[in-house]
């Protein structure tokens, strides 16, 4: 029998009706002879509220009472998880991170996974029980209770899968993998496979599909992943399968198109081109927990200083600025805002080096500039106007074939 | 330093405005050298919608799932009350019921404390830390979540309080024990002093300050309570001490007079009068959950037969007639609602017999027409027409001399 993790988010476990739901989904692959575990997120909203009370006493992520008080949300919908499995016909118990226990280490709001005993889950699943475990959340070694920060509910189905040897479902709102945003691009198709290596830079790249961290997670212990919609009826969905690349049997230049409006840039004009000076901006930007995503430097018209450019998030603009200031005195700071990025991922990008040069084509086939441009081994991301998105994600998935079977 | 468990409802911690000022009240204890130990219930609410959230699948008390999702409740507001001491300037952490451990046995849902370890917060105190503890909750033998039903949390501090030496200071929405209700005796005071006996008293017969399992508890195991209200500025509720017998320096009569409205009397007319009569009618209520209250059984005029008369709670009449109906074939069952019960209180009842003729006699220079009359050693209770319960507190309150300082 397979042994399956099925995680469901805030929105499949979001009210009443849709915890129904998901525990009809559980039950039809309990049916189908596998053996189910179950990891649930809090429902949708909780999490917002809780820390809404908490941040009213000037307390956010990252204390250890707001922790305590998001685990509250994972309690509750992993209960009421368990009597809607009970209520489906099948025998179902909820256990907390405490239970287990999962441990973790790392600072409140954002711990990562040390490790986790399951057996208690081993004996409930040989007595017939599918247990329900409250994701995101565990203790530390001496007792303390810590939440694994945004995504944590990933991260600990993966982590249990990983433990239980089981394949991981990733349940969630859409029907698997596509090339690329099907409210975008129509022809937009559902890939059947995918490696995690693409899976991770698509969702790095926006698609907002799986979290990063629960993938690198599978990738590193060799957990096989499967998202699926939690909201097509049962056997309805058909999902995307994340393994492997050598389980990949076809092989595909390119599997997908990802987008990510709301960014901007920002250039450094004139700085001496002395290496410290990229390692000072940098730095700034990390110490106020500043993403920085393509950089480029390039030298400018003045011998001995240099241009550096990179791109941010819009909403981190402001804090960006304000922390250059302080940091790059004597530097010209100039920001560019209303910019978005296109990404094309694939595994087969790595052996096709003129990839770079199709996708100036076809941008400049539709009169579209390309601001910044940076690759990855399996990636080539495009810094372009905000109003272009969609042209230029269907451009490529043209282009590059993703709308044909 | 004395030692303080303070406890606060649900009410009390309702919002976030409503947390900040029990945190304030902690504060100024503290301040005063008073040693500090809280204990809250869930936020106002919170309990009846994560019940609401059970009863969708089918769920009530007495579940085990139910029980783990209520414990979120406490999990949340005992984080809130750290994040709100910490920003009144006290250090603080929160404790849930499997961190010290409260252990329980009994049924989910009506779990009794079978005890608990407080080195945990032994050592939180050593380390000028004020602990949180949440209330309602504690674990079984095998780490199962248990709440302790209604009014739980109150027993969570007189157990906490039992076990540090402590006084059990319980925070409520009134500045004490009062005579009567002053809402409908404005000339009601309030009573320093009270016994842990009359306070039961007082708590079965419709007072509604304390629940009366924890004061069961605190009488057997000499805790001293308080009654405080936590609506008041800090310092501004001088509120009711609750000693034993022994530690009540002035002798009263009377301590209070109480009223509980919405009762109803049922009559079995013309049973035989074997006494197994009466022990089916009382085992069939028992086994639907109905309290019963007040019991009188007459001789009735057809020889050979009686008529059993007692009171109920008019919300439980329905069920009641439905098990009566069932179990006592062949006697005739009536009905009379729009009822109350009026009782006066008092440790001094025990010396003297002729307070239930005096209460005749008050109740009668108002009209008032007793319908049942019960006593126990420190209760004279009357069953009267619902209408009447205002004149006949007043007048009661006025006749044992309630109303002079």
């Amino acid at each position: 029998m397979t042994r399956v993790v099925a995680k469901f988010g805030g929105t499949s476990v979001g009210t009443i009706e849709r915890i129904r739901h998901a525990a009809g989904l559980v039950a039809d692959a309990a049916r189908r002879g596998e053996t189910m575990t179950v990891v649930v997120s809090a429902m949708a909203g909780e999490t917002d509220r809780i820390l809404g009370l908490a941040g009213a006493f000037g307390s956010g992520l990252g204390d250890r009472e707001t922790d305590v008080a998001l685990a509250a949300g994972e309690q509750v919908s992993s209960a009421l998880m368990a009597l809607a499995l009970r209520e489906a016909g099948l025998e179902a118990q909820s256990f907390l991170g405490w239970q287990l226990p999962v441990i973790t280490d790392g600072p409140p709001g954002a711990s990562r996974i040390a490790g986790m005993d399951v057996a208690v889950l081993e004996a409930a699943i040989d007595a017939g029980i599918i247990p329900v475990v409250a994701g995101f959340q565990g203790i530390t070694e001496t007792g303390e209770v810590r939440t694994l920060g945004r995504g944590g509910t990933d991260l600990s189905a993966a982590a249990l899968a990983a433990a239980l040897q089981a394949r991981c479902d990733i349940y969630t709102d859409v029907d698997g993998v596509y090339t690329t945003d099907p409210r975008v691009e129509p022809d937009a198709r559902r890939l059947d496979t995918i490696s995690h290596d693409e899976m991770l830079e698509l969702a790095a790249q926006g698609a907002k599909v799986l979290q990063t961290r629960s993938v690198e997670f599978a990738k590193a212990r060799g957990v096989p992943m499967r998202v699926l919609s939690s909201f097509l009826e049962a056997g309805a969905s058909r999902g995307t399968d994340v393994v492997s690349e050598q389980a990949i049997a076809e092989r595909r230049l390119v599997s997908g198109v990802a987008y990510a409006r709301d960014q901007a840039r920002i250039a450094l004009h004139g700085a001496s081109n002395r290496s410290d000076m990229a390692a000072r901006c940098f730095a700034s930007l990390a110490e106020a927990e500043v993403g920085v995503d393509m950089i480029v430097q390039a030298h400018a018209r003045q011998p001995g200083t240099v241009t550096l450019e990179f791109s941010i998030a819009h909403r981190d603009l402001d804090r960006a600025q304000a922390v250059l200031e302080d940091a790059m005195t004597g530097v010209r700071i100039s920001a560019e805002t209303g910019l978005a990025k296109v990404s094309v991922v694939g595994a087969g990008l790595r052996q096709r080096a003129d990839v770079a040069r199709s996708l100036f084509a076809v941008l400049g086939d539709q009169d579209i500039a390309v601001k910044v441009l940076a690759t990855s081994e399996i990636k080539i991301s495009a810094l372009i106007e905000n109003d272009a998105v969609e042209r230029a994600v269907r451009a490529l998935h043209a282009a590059y074939g993703l709308d044909q079977v």
